[in-house]
């Protein structure tokens, strides 16, 4: 039966330990999207048409987002990565803006971590920049797209499976 | 016709200026869910069970993540936050764990944010507790529930609206 | 019986709520003290003298730690402190650094947990200065020695009482 | 004659260079304890034992603010922590909480100032925590209580020697 | 004759006490440059007629920065900031990206600092993006353009006065 | 022709790809001065003379600026520097203060960006500490005076090539 690894035998709080894991290339990428209204989305657009600062303050703030994850999320270890890349996408038809990061070290831990917060922290940007103009948005869809590297090998995204 | 507020004529990313905005007091609610497997569900609850620290460090890495807001998000203001709390709740019908963060101030601009962002951190950590055991994890529904207060009135979320 | 404030009925973290506590001016002292071997005393004490950085260092790092307060401490409210000074004193007869750290704000909570952090990071940036000489430094007696404004009234340290 | 090693031949402020040290595994584990009153104690106690989230606030609190150590201590260099544990005891008979903070890590330099920074905060959240109750709490006896790895060679706690 | 208002009588590092100072509204801007060999300029100029990320990258980092100020400069008062924006201009006949951060709050204490904190932190960002292009760049000029609100009353800049 | 190595192909800002860049010892020392009235220069030389904290201040800011840069400079890497120091003197002649940082690590990326970004944090903690005394100080000169190490070769500053 799994068991959580970040906590002891007795549940408390721990950091996994991963001095002795070998340091390697590993990479991951995460996705999400946010969704609005058609306004809201139209309006983003045209920031975007005229070339506007709205998505790539959120390309910045994810990239800047995942380099803070280990002071985010209290038993992430701090890493040095050594590549963070960050896209969105304006979907018409679901008036949605997808959002795609990739992270990437040569490390004892993975990446995983530090891909999601930067997914997250772009979509909250947009979230922030489009609040005025609709506040029923919602951010969905956050998942692991892939993961290279490490002990437990690579591994792609099977949607919904259980 | 919306636009954008944190763009300028030229679509220019710029923080709205709040100066002569009236400081009064302003409440949000925020929530989202992290969808996981049977396994990875069951795990999360037996910590939960024997009262370990797996909702509590999720709770606090919330409630910090709020505070963190406006070094996360590029054009969000400092914001005094007066009141922040994170609940969890695990939904056994589908092996996810609900999250609402609250958060109040008094003060020239809105909380909405805080309490996204709390929401966002709060579910990260789960999924990084978890991880080992489940890679298809999915954060989803994050959406603004509630807000009180400021010159735009109250608002209540309502899904799905366009 | 006196009940913890920081967690609610169901002894979960949350933040105090101050949104309805009054602004007023607050004070706060804190003091405490590193005790090392007289090698390491008379290193700190020559740098001292011929006016080297080894103190301001500390005293420097108390104030910026000071101001990190709601970002280390969990519960603590972020606050907009007007004053922060540390200062610290060469206690010949004990081998020890007597440090003292006062913070003031007006504000609706109190800057107690501002002064005990400022006091604890300046002993702690002395250790590390003198750590190569002396690896059996204590950091002791740090409390809170005098606090002034907010509901509670004025308090002052009384030592051993229970 | 002993020299402080983070100042130079001026006495000024200087981060002492590891480029040329050799990377090895190394260890610290530093100690520490709260004293306060019986009433306090016994809020805490109560808390702890319907599994509050007191201690684990504290927990988590003191593993965030070891990742903070080169960020609040000025002259600590930046080290990639590759575990992180803090441990807390309830001591009925003195009424204080000990807490107890490893690290460790593969790098140039230790993981002292880590560890006891992690002491630290773990003992201010508390503070903070209980401070409603009890405003002549002591923090006290904090020490590193070992080391091991590194050039200067394993070193085991000696109280009180000189 | 002038004192330094950030150190004691005995010369000593400590925050300006400003408890008492009324809030106000404040205002400040500062300038500062950025003069890069003929090629880099001409390959800013192109992601920016393009309309890249380079010069939103900068003024992102400009605004963030800004916001970072109490932390970065040991004796800065924390403030609420309710207005930061940074303007960025290609200036063809000197190979120079001239940078304006403009701040504002209502506050105790004025915002110089941060504003011109922002100057430098946007032009250092230039700085990174053109570096494999020009080693040579110099950034200069930065200085405090004009400063409103306060005791001291208002402020141009006068050049080479002293 | 050159181009941006921090934006993609469509100009897009990305943290550029040091994966497989080998690890080498890499230096930098950045230069740079702030100039003052004769007054305020006077008032800097006096608290210098009886050792006051003006200048070490300065040195810590600009050593933890140097430790913050990839959290300011947006697509900078998280690197784990070895060496960081600060120089700072005073040149009677000009009423300046001249900075030169230096910075030091083993890594797969340089490390100009840290030594650049420790003189302007510490020129701008001068400017902190004497904005009360003049009001028309100016930061100058900075740039890169030396770079060893790294595929591209070491660099020498050479003042107004183009």
């Amino acid at each position: 039966m799994g068991e959580l690894t970040h906590t002891d035998h007795n549940g408390k709080a721990s950091m996994v330990d991963v001095t002795d894991k070998e340091s390697s290339e590993r990479t991951a990428i995460a996705c999400g999207k946010i969704t609005m209204t058609a306004e809201a989305f139209k309006a983003l657009k045209e920031n975007a048409l005229k070339k506007g600062d709205a998505l790539s303050t959120a390309r910045i703030a994810g990239i800047m987002g995942a380099k803070k994850t280990a002071e985010l999320i209290p038993l992430c270890h701090p890493l040095m990565l050594t590549k963070i890349s960050v896209d969105l996408e304006l979907d018409e038809k679901s008036n949605s803006v997808l959002c795609r990061c990739s992270t990437k070290l040569k490390g004892r831990t993975g990446v995983e971590m530090e891909a999601l917060t930067g997914v997250n922290i772009a979509l909250l940007t947009i979230y922030d920049m489009c609040k005025a103009l609709d506040k029923n948005m919602v951010i969905s869809d956050i998942h692991l797209e892939e993961k290279k590297g490490g002990k437990s090998g690579d591994h792609y995204y099977k949607k919904g499976t259980d």
